[in-house]
């Protein structure tokens, strides 16, 4: 069967996201190594994430700010010898300004900075400085703040919006009196997160806690959302973390409560990046390219006239014109449609296939025969094909407007159910000992010299029973998993009873479940 | 006269900035040199300023992308074979891990980077090196990129918002098949922003061309809005540049004709930065504080409950909450009214007080008495007092609301009108010889020892006739301007003839008229 793509998702998973994202004009390599050019379509599906989520975080009583770029080293060393298992893969900035050397533009060996600048990794050390300046009393708090930045972390394998040297995103960061708030907190903005990946990006998550080893660095707990790619792999797409007074007795970031005491505040941060458009591609893409989730999509409905150098010409175009116009006037998801008429030159059959590759929602060919019967030939990106062949439907103009909005719910509808559906059918929850964990894991197709390619090895995940170890046991259960290329992904909240089951690694009375599986 | 702010503007202008940034919560230092931290009041009028201005850029047909914060060094050393007057202080990052040596972290010896990477000052290199790649065919003219970003310049003197060493600005790159697209896309985007500094931000600007020494580097136009600070400087708040195809050829940016030629794309670029919050301060401020143009307010309306600890309280926060709930349904210039109850605790005076700091536009203290009256009385930030009083208003409620579009809109207008009438006054048109110039700027009040204070010698802007010097001539007009501390801001556009004016420097028969004063 032909498709839009030259690399299939069961052929070459990897090549094949690699070709979405080149197809559908999301972004490229810069030159510069692990930095990418993220494009109009791409940065145009970035830029309504942010709406939305800014919103949300809006909406549950956030403010936005803004925190310097560089951090000087002295403030990440003291959190080097808090942090245990802190990363060092950072930008150094030494020099501040460039001087002209026998010909050569070079660092100004005169503009030596007497400590070194970090580009930041995230803002936790310059934003807790703020919390020890602003928090004074009780009545400071909760403080609840968030950023949307460009944070950087050396990459030596890059890719694409999946792991980037430099990427955007948000961090939030909130400072409350007690454990209680900051739980709810943490558990609150972990919500916001399952909602917006699962309600705007049609993309299902499961929510759990990560284990001890997994958490980040001085957290208390870690919480993540956990979304299956196509390939069967894990990609954590947003994560919570509950820091205690952590962070608080590091920084000193105090409150004087009601009663006259001074007491250490409980901090939280939250964070989510353009990694999230990886998740998107991996969830939704097939064959032929990428498919948006109307909600993101820059443009939710294309129209692409189709001219003959003819008299015609001219009432096609307007026809287009008046429909999207009609189009722009009608809501979907609360908000005003976005349609847009390509008038581009070119043949009308290429502009389809390059909008099929950008995962156009709806895309409708207007040619004269339909301005002459005053209907709307429509293709769903969702439903493109029936069998081989690529199936429109129509509709009596009126109608299509009338519709439109129910016709893109649809569309979100059915991207959500494949997705939750291909999730569901993916979880193994049946194994319940490492042998049966290894023969499901390693019998894979393709596995051996080619289980590098992300393609091979399709397994899904498991979801099994464990006594949630600690130290010791933990680093074993981690190294059994790590010969099967596993990781732990989260212990799911709200999970059912785990009563009489037994751990799969110790065979001790289990505590919980939690889901393994390959991971970006 | 007793103030909010410990200093006034006639007292020490600079100090009175300083006081009002900080007062009204929008900025402070971060610790780390030149780089500030935007509280949330602060970056909340930045959101509202870029949330306009995407919108308008939009409109105008542009999208938006991203690229690298960092730029090969190579880059930046290709383009300074190609442009004098290349600026020399950026960040140069030479380091690509931190490591413990000796117990002291320090950049890694082992992670030096092959080649240094720049911190963006700007992206022409990069995007550049994209409208390469991008441009083949005249289908695909004109591009028209717009980028939000940071940006990094080493300040040696820096000043919150006006001169930072990191600061948050937008950049359009546009690239064009014809001198005629390239020129009418430069003095479009310089009308957007003078639209968007007076209609959005009630600044009155004057648009012009910047005199030949003042052009961005390799441009062949530059134009500038100026905008009248209250201590008389000027303020370049925006410019636009038409560049010709002098940034093509350096980067080989190459079209085919219709006709099937190669040509070189004629290119411009624009932008404007968080510079523009110190403009609204230093326009609109008083000496109680920030004044902020109801447009870009993050929030338009503040009612603050006068609580005394009684029963009749509930009923008092019951009103508020319901009078806020009301008001977001309202509309003003186009959009809902956003107004805050303050629930904070604190004494009700105080947080008047605060909020009168931030420049709310309109201030509502809500008592028992106005409940049981159904009235609600207000202040007008931009009609603080009478006299010495604090003045304020009051109208049924239902008709407050029903007003409130209108209300707000009289407050834009009033700092309009205020600062137009500010500029009007003080841009003197009838100095003829250089030695009236020198006598006019000279005699200043306080000049001498106190000459670098900001609010020692307010003389406003002249506009003067010249003959449009060039070359050495020109130096010589640097200079002698320089003798007074003043540079040509722009020439207007539009002006009116000029026939039978001699220049003022060289009594040739002038050319134009051009703006001279002060600036930051």
């Amino acid at each position: 069967m032909q498709h839009a793509l030259a690399v299939t998702r069961a052929g070459d998973f990897s090549a094949w996201y690699q070709a979405v994202v080149d197809q559908a004009d999301l972004a490229e390599e810069s030159g510069v190594r692990g930095c990418m050019i993220i494009r109009p379509w791409g940065y145009g599906v970035w830029q309504r994430m942010q709406e939305l989520l800014d919103r949300r975080f809006r909406d549950t009583g956030h403010e936005n700010c803004y925190f310097p770029l560089f951090i000087p080293l002295s403030f990440i060393a003291r959190e080097a010898e808090h942090v245990e298992g802190f990363a060092k893969e950072m930008a150094v900035v030494t020099h501040h300004r460039l001087k002209m050397i026998d010909g050569v533009l070079k660092p100004d060996p005169d503009a030596k900075l007497e400590e070194p600048l970090i580009v930041r990794p995230t803002s936790e050390t310059v934003i807790g400085q703020a919390f020890h300046r602003w928090v004074r009393s009780y009545r400071d708090l909760p403080l609840l703040l968030n950023q949307w930045a460009n944070v950087v972390r050396w990459e030596m394998r890059p890719r694409l919006f999946l792991r980037t040297t430099e990427f955007l995103w948000q961090e939030g960061h909130t400072a409350h009196a007690t454990a209680q708030d900051a739980r709810e907190e943490t558990l609150r903005m972990l919500e916001v997160y399952r909602s917006f990946s699962e309600d705007v990006l049609a993309m299902p998550v499961v929510t759990g806690e990560k284990p001890a080893h997994e958490r980040f660095p001085g957290a208390e707990n870690t919480y993540s959302i956990e979304a299956m790619m196509q390939d069967g792999k894990a990609l954590q797409a947003g994560t919570a973390h509950y820091l205690g007074t952590n962070f608080a007795a590091a920084q000193n970031i105090r409150y004087q409560t009601e009663g006259g005491e001074l007491a250490f505040a409980h901090t939280t941060s939250w964070g989510v990046s353009t990694r999230l458009v990886g998740g998107v591609v991996m969830t939704h893409g097939d064959d032929d390219g990428l498919r948006l989730p109307p909600i993101v999509a820059p443009r939710q409905i294309v129209l692409i006239p189709m001219l003959r150098d003819k008299p015609e010409d001219a009432g096609v175009l307007e026809f287009c014109e008046a429909l999207a116009a009609q189009l722009n006037c009608a809501q979907a998801f609360g908000e005003p449609v976005r349609a847009l008429v390509d008038r581009k030159s070119g043949r009308a059959i290429d502009k389809r296939w390059a909008w099929i590759k950008r995962g156009v929602p709806l895309l409708c060919d207007i040619g004269a025969r339909d301005v002459a019967s005053g209907n709307v030939t429509y293709i769903r990106r969702d439903q493109l094909r029936n069998g081989e062949k690529i199936q429109s439907q129509a509709l009596p103009r009126q109608q299509f407007v009338d519709q439109v909005g129910a016709l893109l719910a649809s569309v979100h509808a059915a991207l959500y159910q494949s997705a939750k559906q291909f999730q569901i059918d993916n979880i193994r929850s049946d194994i319940t000992t490492f042998e049966a964990l290894a023969a499901h894991f390693k019998s894979a197709p393709g596995e051996g010299a080619e289980e590098d390619s992300s393609s091979a090895g399709f397994r899904g995940w498991a979801q099994v029973a464990w006594a949630r170890p600690e130290g010791e046991a933990l680093s074993r259960v981690e190294q059994q998993l790590k010969s099967l290329k596993l990781t732990v992904r989260n212990a799911p909240l709200a999970q059912e009873p785990i009563a009489g089951r037994r751990c799969l690694f110790s065979g001790e009375p289990a505590r919980e479940f939690v889901l393994v599986g390959r991971s970006y």
